[in-house]
């Protein structure tokens, strides 16, 4: 899994019909140090995350083990909002003191 | 799943037969931010997309997961023609008002 | 997918069982302009492809979903020769125009 | 497999409910010069890391091999902890020396 | 696939029980002009190779598609040791030459 930063939505009306009522997500990635990047991906939303939020996802066929992603042309998941982490000393996020 | 947009198209006669019929489309990725790069991928066209369409694609196993591609030598698919998406401000791109 | 052109083949006596009398091609990928990269990738044959052919490959698990690949320890297939492809203008590449 | 050194941990208590009680670590990964590299993963722990051990891990559906990550939206897992490797030479790394 | 020289070997007692009496070797990636890189990866060994050989890996779910390493948390296999390549003109590598 990665980290990233939900930065918007996508809206696609003309889609396959698996992805009906699954919310797209714009997702930037951040380094372990809470850096941001040049890079993203467009997740499905599974743990009703929105703009702002800082979560973790999955790619891949990892990305269908969500019972909202099961057999479908998805290869992305936001599979858990993070609270907070650390790399061995004070934490380098915390979703409480972020603004 | 990554934003792309979609160029041109792929002519192979002498292919494997299960993809007989499916059309294959270059697609060229796109940042979030809608600059292109120069990076791209052949995918197979599930959503009745065209050149200059703006698309959602999926890549590795979850390219099997529409009707039309299950069980198909293709590691990438087209699933969705984006309308627009955001970065938390205005849209980024809208469909209605790209030329 | 991507577009590779064939250079030349790998031979390997001591392999996996599986791999028994599967042709070893070694891939050049091009670019969607077609041109040369240093990429490459190892793909198995599944079209009667040689030296100097325009190639799509697919990758990962997609790779095994051809019936001379099925079940085998092959992440890359060659699954068609190009004959052209488009940006939306002329074709970059002919088959037929190729030397 | 790629080697990591674990460097901490991600508190994330809103998840998808196959994730319960599941250790999420942050690796950042290592060259096999064991130099640190700027790239991370957030992997499942499944063979009882901390911080400070330096570690093989698995990406993918490999990494839903294991018992504890069956069937769950998880694309990394920590399958060992390192003792040791070489490169032909003396050890390039060991655990019994690591400070 | 992709092909690497193997440099050395993974020593690592506490592992997910699967892999128990796997050999895990590290493999440098060599580009197609038999040039070393910066690559690697540490991959399960499915022909008994060791160090100096020059072999091709698959990669993903591909390598656990070997009676070594089904059902096993194991993302890279050793599927062949190579003997010879080449890029149209004469063998790039040939192992019996190979010092």
């Amino acid at each position: 899994m990665q980290i990233g930063k939900v930065k918007g939505s996508v809206v696609a009306t003309q889609k396959d019909e698996k992805l009906a009522d699954l919310k797209l997500l714009v997702v930037e990635v951040v380094t372990h140090r809470n850096e941001a990047t040049d890079r993203y991906v467009v997740a499905v939303d599974a743990v009703d995350a929105g703009p702002g939020d800082v979560v973790l996802f999955a790619t891949g066929s990892s990305a269908r083990q969500t019972s909202l992603t099961d057999n479908k042309p998805c290869d992305a998941v936001i599979m858990a909002i993070v609270d907070s982490w650390d790399l061995g000393g004070p934490n380098v996020y915390e979703k409480w003191t972020d603004t």
